[in-house]
């Protein structure tokens, strides 16, 4: 089951240029995957895709990775019910990082710390020093209620 | 020269919760940034940085890369003329991966094929075939004349 994806052109001109997709795996088997909220494109979260996970995104339109550190298919929100719903995928010129548009269900939350975006802090240099600004710290769920240990 | 970063705490709570910077560099040396345009947040394009990089960056407030292809730091836009200024740069909860949010110069775009991002085909699935379809085909300059062989 799941859909097959052929390997990438050595031609240059055909990766970048042709409606072929031939999405191109790391040496562990992993692509790059970007998350962005449909409504506004910020940036919800990074994460990675093995070939089955990408199949089952495509075939069902909810989002799953593959959990590097679980080393399992991950079907994003199904502990928090904050599942993604892709409304666009998307391919860079190489095609070796994904762009999925996805609206959130549950919380409206995509960090398990229960923020909207796990992108929620700034780098700063400030007198030769880097530090980090909490941007954002709206939690949309308290995530010990969430994760039960 | 260059700014240090010190490796990343054991501890998910200050990882997670803290201001310290402690940026999360692969086996390869390389830490995923994701390049948005900061007038709008579209995706631009998605690159590696390793230290060198990425203190250059924070340094000069223009983004520099390690180009994993030329195995050597590579300051965007120094031949097209499309130079990324930082206009703020995030990191995620478990810090091992970077935004970018940037205003290009130049020809306002970012992809090597003169397009504005490297993301310009959306992956699609009919009857059972996965297929991309160019949804911006519009090239700020020509490859050709920026790209001399």
């Amino acid at each position: 089951m799941g859909l097959d994806f052929d390997p990438p052109s050595s031609d240059k001109q055909v990766l970048e240029e042709s409606t072929a997709f031939t999405p191109k795996f790391d040496a562990n088997g992993l692509i790059t995957a970007v998350v962005t909220d449909a409504r506004d494109n910020a940036l919800l979260m990074v994460a990675h895709m093995n070939a089955e996970a990408l199949s089952l995104t495509i075939e069902t339109g909810i989002a799953h990775y593959f959990s590097r550190s679980r080393t399992k298919i991950w079907k994003k929100g199904e502990s928090s019910g904050n599942l993604q719903s892709v409304v666009e995928m998307m391919t860079d010129c190489d095609q070796d990082a994904l762009l999925l548009k996805v609206t959130v269900a549950g919380h409206d939350a995509t960090c398990h710390t229960g923020r909207r975006s796990c992108f929620y802090r700034t780098v700063t240099l400030a007198d030769g020093a880097v530090k980090l600004t909490i941007s954002d710290n709206h939690r949309h769920f308290e995530p010990h209620d969430i994760y039960k240990p």
